[in-house]
């Protein structure tokens, strides 16, 4: 069995971990840390997990991630960078949930985060942990950044059009929207319930510090500079993100029909367990994927016009987070790649 | 016109008081004070309101409700206490959207509030108001003592049974649920979105303070002592309280009909403004009062046992809160009773 | 009085109608019809009017439209068409909500809805209810084609900068989200419950009934053709638009700030009474216009690219619908144009 | 490999038995039967199942039941007790999650069910499924009767109470909350979401067609007749059942502290795999066992007087219909009782 750790247990991301851990059949959860809460059952402030695991917060000065072959951080961006270092000195590997390695522009995590980077000398070493494009690295990588919520749907929508430069890179607009659990579990007036139920708007048009992470994963796929518009919008839901995305064809891709771009998205996912290119003139739902790590992409060029709009959906705390998190744990164990993350969407 | 200060605009009851205000055709808001958000103006914090005030906040010390014919106060518990009396020195009349002065019997306020109370020698004088029961008082009233959210409900929905001595008063169930904006526009966990969405609980089971006020008003109602089980619920809703009543025929009473049930509360409530007897056989809804003054109210006689069961719905934000107290207000000003409360619920 | 009729009284936008003109000082309704509802008060299906109206559905075959001085259709398309002309000759004004006359090109027409129109002679006639493109032209009209729900977002939206030509009218996108109650109070398995809710999907891709509307208003605005990419949403909320546009900044557009951008808003809509241009910088919420005739509009040039971004929302069953007709009847009968509409929105 | 048959699959306890069966370690669904999707396969109907069943729907009597080692019956009621029979015959085990079997007064039945029963003979041998009271039965029975989801949330509330004699049999009161999913898949206007969220109301006060069903269970428990009123209402929520229920102590039980209540709870349910006791003074919340078979219950003694209050959440689909049926289907086949249901519940 792999001893895990968890590194701040007491968000969205960590909750979500524990519950898809509780039935990975290769993996003992040995350790969660949380300052806050230390000495505390994580049950006890996770009810869905009472019955699954006894295991208290602990401290993490305490050492119980000593022991752990793997430890993943569910921390605010700026706790990982600090720690990181000396799990790997001990051989330990690090799946970072967080934003504080995944953008290889020092300079620019800086701006966008508004900190100094405490550890900059590792950030070219941590592999962006997005199997569908760097599926090969994860393998032996010791340090992963998993990708965000919203560049995980943006990416693999792009994917197939940006890998065979079918579109206008100068041209890309994503139209994101993310359920409430994105905004993490902080007390907050804006996230109330009677503040943003029954309601729904744009946010971060200006710009969202999601934006320089898309750019760049966007850029690495097409070999190219890009430029995106990104426009982030709060659902009233509590899991989901959906993903409109419109590119313009350019030159002889302008001669692809819709039978042919649905082709291409076939082919490019096929054997990828975790994406799922639905059937075409279908429009997937957050919910067909909810609670599970499946992202499902639908392709069309309505009107025959050159705008192709591709719909994304995923679970954002699975494959925007905790689930993609397994997977590459499963692919850098080497375990089989869905091990824990078999289960079916929860619907209705 | 009659000029209208405001303290502590900037919680639901607050907001809710100038959405109403708005339209009242006899009313100019002149004062709003918030320590916090003094200077800025209320528009800014609720968007509703642009276009209808160009009111600022202003810091309560500046004086600013001296010129008021009457002050609401739309405050947490314990603020109105220390403000009150020297507005009424002043020839201003007050009505307290807080708990302050809705219970006579200062140990108990102090045990369930948890605090001692700052202005004992006002309790006496002010009268509470809830106008179907208190009409011709309130008409005379400096001090208003307006009626928690759930209270109104439970006292509205028991009136009749009470006054006629129908039931078993040490056996009386209220069983309740109240939409988000119930807790509150404060900071927290417990209330966001991604918490209570999607889901249903029971809370303050052990004992909540709406219960002593409940039990006093449902005692003046019934010349006894009463013994009320409450059971308060969080709904996924942002506003409405809907309360199932039950209670026990006892003696002569258990030879009414349902039929005579329903003439009961249609002859009880006929020359009320604001309280609906549904027909009979059917089932209120919270949306049909959203945003309304009404409550509406249905009685059952289920299977024909010796359960009388009550169904009252009113929104919490009006009928709850601010729709009332400007009730009251116009008892207070002999204005129509209903002026600026005659628009009708949103629905759908 | 105004005597007012409503043809088609069960749906979402008849029953917003009356609710609207509860309130209205210089209406009264005297008729409403439905075939299948005849003789059931209106109050019965719509609890909310309890108290407001005493009025039954009747037969549309009654003749009590007759004595009405103006007659809003809340049909499906197709009913209108026939009905209209007799009213027309009988002197009696028309407000149209459905999409029987707002598309000029029978053709067009006849391709998006599917059938034979019934009524071309009476198409050109029609003025396109929209008041800030057409104020002057509703003043003198008999018949009114009142907009749909999305086009009136995605036209105020964009009206400013087609006006100005500043734009690229051959790359124009409105990504646009919808609350339930635009698909109508029909059975359906889609749109029950727990078919939608903590759910997002986005639906018609491939081409919307609303789409040559839009193109069409565009192109009046614009004077020249538009090509516009439109995707609809379906949003887990029951009121509420929100359209994130995006359009291309060219030639000495380039040149604009966004300061000089939110000027050109602000100036465009400073007369109007139902269009709010925000701050800058802010971000509008579906719930700040719940049930209240107000558009609000925000514009943004995100990292300074050459993308124009802005946000739309409004209520569709108010400016989206029924508001926008009382506005349209405000306008015929020389009434002031918020007689009826002046209340705030419903916030929380 | 247990071979499994599901008639009726269209529903929502169709597509859970499926959701739940998918990763079932002693299973496989070999056919899944409906009259109006026949060919159609079954990850059309539910997004959810792509790339976990490639079964189609087929026709009821295109005989691919028979080779199954048992059948679900997912049907509205009136439908299994038809086929039950020649089933039966042919050595396969029946589940039926209808009504159709649970109540052993034929005449009863027919009063609620408003039909004549096909099959009364088989009435006395079905076993009423609701395995923390008639496990023994269960492990031979040929023919589950599955409870109703209101009936196992109250009936388990009530056990320990009832088992034990210490409260009033006469004075039982169950005031429930179920979400939509509990209304089924049918298109129908009161279910639409613009028509129920953001709403509450209670429902079928006169009479519902499980108090039959929870007087039957309860009187089994009590070993006397009991007196139940019972309220249902409808939640705006997907999944969840939330039982508030009221009972009078009696006797020498009106000795017993919280603390004892408690400790009566825990003893009664300690070897339940599926039935958690809260730590005392907590409140369960529907969304602590969204998508899990557990059911959590939290028992009171508010303010010392002589009501117990117990409050029971599980998930209508799962504990109170599928997760139920195959808990039931474990023990008859002598499985794990946990095996195929033990994920922790989806949480956020």
């Amino acid at each position: 069995m792999i001893k895990v750790g968890i590194v701040g247990g007491t968000g969205y991301t960590g909750v979500e971990l524990l519950r898809l851990l509780a039935t990975h059949p290769n993996v003992k959860v040995t350790a969660i840390t949380s300052r806050g809460e230390a000495g505390r059952p994580v049950s006890d402030l996770f009810p869905n997990l009472r019955g699954h695991f006894d295991l208290p917060f602990t401290d993490p000065a305490d050492g119980g991630l000593d022991h752990c072959d793997v430890v993943f951080f569910a921390t605010p961006h700026g706790v990982a960078q600090s720690t990181v270092p000396e799990l790997l000195k001990k051989g330990i590997k690090v799946i970072d949930l967080s934003a504080d390695f995944r953008i290889r522009d020092i300079t620019l995590w800086e701006k966008w985060y508004n900190q100094p980077h405490a550890c900059p000398e590792l950030v070219g070493e941590a592999v962006y942990g997005l199997p569908e494009v760097n599926r090969d690295k994860i393998k032996d990588a010791r340090l992963i950044a998993c990708p965000g919520c919203y560049p995980t749907s943006v990416q693999l929508g792009f994917l197939p059009l940006l890998e065979k430069g079918l579109v206008d890179t100068s041209d890309l607009i994503a139209n994101s929207a993310s359920g409430a659990s994105g905004a993490g579990r902080q007390a907050s007036v804006n996230n109330l319930l009677a503040e943003t139920t029954d309601s729904f708007k744009a946010y971060g048009v200006p710009g969202h510090r999601h934006l320089p992470e898309i750019e760049q994963g966007l850029m690495d796929i097409a070999g190219s500079p890009v430029d995106l518009t990104f426009v982030p919008h709060l659902l009233p839901i509590i899991r989901g993100i959906h993903s409109t995305l419109y590119a313009t064809l350019k030159g002889t891709a302008l001669d692809y029909s819709e039978v042919e771009l649905q082709q291409l998205y076939e082919d490019c996912f096929k054997d990828e367990p975790f994406v799922d290119v639905m059937p075409a003139g279908s429009h997937p739902q957050t919910r067909s994927v909810r609670g599970s790590n499946t992202c499902r992409i639908s392709v069309f060029r309505p009107q025959g016009g050159n705008k192709v709009v591709v719909l994304v959906v995923e679970d954002n705390l699975v494959k925007g987070a905790s689930g993609q998190a397994i997977q590459n744990m499963n692919i850098m164990f080497g375990l089989p790649e869905s091990a824990g993350l078999e289960a079916p969407a929860l619907l209705p």
